[in-house]
């Protein structure tokens, strides 16, 4: 096509994560033709979320704020804390509305092959976090793949090294699901941690 | 999470076609985590993009000078016109190398459901361009959906209608296909079309 305004937005929506040349090439196209506010206040979300959005201080999760709300809640049960992946899955530990303690967010897994490690995940702040004498209890919940079992290992030792006391989401049959259709390694995990 | 700024981010990513709402969160998450740099540079794109991307005064594609180089390149055969759905489906025909003639892109098909009539695909612009003398013939490449056909046939009637040479792609069996797994409508269409 040889042009370059119309190339640079195809080449940058094509550095979001799942997106390869075809979608950023329909999704280009689709903002030109049909939404080009929507285009222009994209562009201002982008430059305001780049320009305002940190990590809280405490938990390590998005926000605006030095310190974020969820950190700031006087409600919150400060004797529980609970380490999760991302701020997607710490929506999602909400989202439950059965749990009312505080979050520690690792903004990723421990990865040695893709050079993510301890430093990364912020392992220091966690251990000075869970140490600071108000913690009873670490919850450690970390997604259930290879990376995230890896890391709850890690995470494990580590804070129990501290004589901290240290919990991990249990593992089961899904609410809902029929036997036959769970895989066998649940089914496995189930049967050892019957109660 | 009540930050509005990531809150926009999220909520602007979503506009695009195909994002739903954990694919836009995700988006933002890895912006803001890994590459805030290119999101500042997207954000850039796009207004650049918004800015200077406008219609080809002869054939509609997208462009940011008054007439596209395809139109403007001397080489081209002017006799022929090919007539295409997006500019996606332009770059698809070029990288055949087995067309040399220009084109009109619609920048979209009938859609009357949708409320997208002639005007919005520009016929009569496209019955000026391909009845202004220098026109032989009216290779009409829509897609082979029900839309792009729909389309193809108002195109066809109304181009013979002023006594202009239609054309349409041959439907067939697809290189490299087995019959055995090719749908019935092809074959069909195919034996039709045997030469």
């Amino acid at each position: 096509m040889a042009e370059p305004a119309l190339e640079s937005l195809i080449e940058s929506l094509r550095r979001l994560p799942g997106v390869g040349q075809k979608s950023a090439q329909r999704m280009a196209f689709h903002l030109l033709q049909h939404d080009r506010e929507g285009a222009r206040r994209m562009a201002q979300s982008l430059l305001g979320a780049v320009d305002n959005v940190r990590h809280c201080e405490r938990c390590h999760t998005f926000t605006e704020a030095p310190v974020c709300r969820t950190c700031l809640d006087d409600t919150r049960d400060k004797r529980l804390l609970c380490v999760v992946e991302t701020p997607a899955d710490q929506a999602a530990m909400e989202r439950t509305g059965s749990y009312r303690g505080l979050y520690f967010v690792l903004m990723g897994h421990l990865s040695p092959l893709d050079g993510i490690g301890a430093r990364d995940i912020g392992l220091q702040q966690l251990l000075d976090r869970a140490a600071d004498g108000t913690v009873d209890e670490v919850i450690v919940a970390t997604n259930f793949t290879a990376e995230g079992e890896a890391t709850a290992h890690v995470l494990a030792e580590t804070l129990k090294a501290r004589d901290l006391r240290v919990t991990r989401l249990a593992r089961g049959v899904p609410i809902g699901s029929e036997l036959e259709y769970v895989d066998l390694g649940t089914i496995a995990h189930a049967l050892v941690d019957r109660r």
